[in-house]
């Protein structure tokens, strides 16, 4: 009987593998380190042993694998195009871990695979029009319309950070000016906050940055925030209004049942909901808010690897 | 054999049937007024005289009625919520119709319609994720998505005409500031140049429009533009940057194979595709816009009709 999946997440320095019944329960879990830094045939042979090590001696049990990796990929070919943070170029990696593993290997974005465990066993479950946000160094997202990742011709669909809402607004790193990341994200905060303290404004944050603007980062800003810093909290309002403007526009393309939102910013600054929810609920039309849940992500960092496991059983299941 | 479709579309002042084979082909059309004006029951009774006279004959052989009409609607109730140009309020449509057609009938919002007509047998044929606009007194969508109308949790999805693309821009119809309709419709067009003939331009348009800058619409600011008219140019050329910038937007996030455009300023002035295509190559991401068609739509105003057999029929199969 082949009734259970496992669920593998590789990341630039730690790996993870999970083991999910047929109802979704957690088995068992295993980290791991992804040691890049030993090349491609250690990292392979890591998550080969992590997969093994996590359903034990249940591994004749394992239906498929689901691997969330970060992107860009190609899904159908099971490709890996790049990963700068494991020096890999063009990886076939579905080929090579069926070979070592004698299961179906399914490959999908990580953000996605992580949006994915939410809408399936996390903060959207129940739901069939989910968006999934992570707002961290960036914005990312994950789009689950029908109970499917929706992926877009090339894979590459929910590019929710490089969404323009203000045109000739601050640079972004893709080089396009006025991303919804270079206004809402951490990196956003945190350089709003720098520039202000070159302008001279007086802070907390300066003190939290030992005296340095380019030593601020996002949770400094959270910090005196939270501790009355007026600057802190001009910055945070501004950089919640365009949170709160992205998630509108997406409500009215999208028209969910729920938006789940996780990463750094959303952690360390878990007050967002509130005045997030508020805008959203004022600009948005009445009918489309109405019981929204716009609601932190409930999986934790299990989400990616519960994720990739569910992504598994939903293409055996099709 | 129940081997047919019609499809039916419920206009302000003109209605209209089409039978479908079960390849596609058109076999009849008939265009009838609705006469609102007569009230909801001979409404009706011309629906109906419409999908009998239709098909004729041929009526024992089909198999389904799909309707498209004017939203807001619930279609898994059948009922018309509002139709302002119908005077009606909370008409249980589908109840009604099936009552006199003895047939399933489908209801569907007429603009998804549309789109669902260019997406199964239009300009987005063969796609199976596809962008529909329409850029006209207002913007509004279809979101053709994994072969199925996107509808969202209150069948409100595509709602791309309230996406707020400049935040502060100037009034929307809706209340809100900014929305891309505001920015980049035929009523965005008619305002700016209107408010500039106001401040004192001189203009071609001031003329077409008999020297009274309240009765500028976007066909004379077309029609300037085409004779060389410096402002009316100064106008259009705004409005495609928008309309460029809102379809980035809606291509980072959903990643589309086609982006089919339809109304009365893509008509008016067909030339606006070969800006637009050349600011969203320019701006988006360079895979996702490779070979990606940003095309006039292609059935005029059958697409309605055609897209609402098409609706009835997806339903039967599924």
């Amino acid at each position: 009987m082949h009734d259970l999946t496992i669920g593998g997440e590789l990341g630039g320095t730690k790996s993870a593998a999970i083991l999910l019944d047929g109802a979704g329960n957690i088995l068992n879990e295993f980290r791991c380190p992804t040691e890049a830094e030993r090349g491609r045939e250690a990292v392979l042979e890591n998550i080969v042993a992590a997969a093994r090590a996590v359903a034990g001696e249940d591994f004749g049990r394992v239906a498929a694998v689901g691997l969330g990796a970060p992107g860009p990929l190609n899904r159908r070919e099971g490709l890996i195009y790049q990963a700068p943070n494991l020096g890999w170029q063009n990886v076939p990696i579905v080929r090579l871990l069926q070979e070592k593993l004698g299961r179906p290997v399914f490959l999908e974005n990580d953000a996605n695979a992580a949006g994915f465990g939410e809408w399936a066993l996390g903060a959207g479950r129940g739901t069939k029009d989910m968006i999934y946000l992570t707002v961290s160094t960036g914005i990312g997202g994950g789009l689950i319309l029908g109970g499917r990742i929706h992926h877009g011709r090339d894979d590459s669909a929910g590019e929710v950070g490089h969404t323009i809402v203000l045109p000739d607004g601050p640079l972004c790193g893709c080089g396009r000016r006025g991303c919804w990341e270079a206004l809402a994200s951490g990196t956003a905060i945190a350089r709003a906050a720098a520039e202000a303290l070159k302008g001279g404004r007086e802070s907390r944050i300066r003190e939290l940055a030992g005296g340095d603007p380019a030593a601020v980062d996002a949770a400094m800003v959270a910090r005196a925030a939270r501790e009355g810093d007026a600057l802190a909290r001009e910055v945070l309002d501004r950089a919640f209004y365009y949170l709160a403007l992205g998630i509108v526009n997406l409500i009215h393309l999208l028209n969910p049942e729920a938006v789940v939102i996780c990463g750094g910013v959303s952690k360390m600054c878990d007050e967002l909901f509130i005045p997030v929810r508020r805008m959203v609920a004022e600009w948005a039309y009445a009918a489309m808010v109405r019981d929204l849940p716009i609601v932190p992500a409930a999986l934790g960092d299990r989400a990616g690897v519960i994720g990739a496991a569910m992504v598994a059983r939903a293409i055996l299941r099709d």
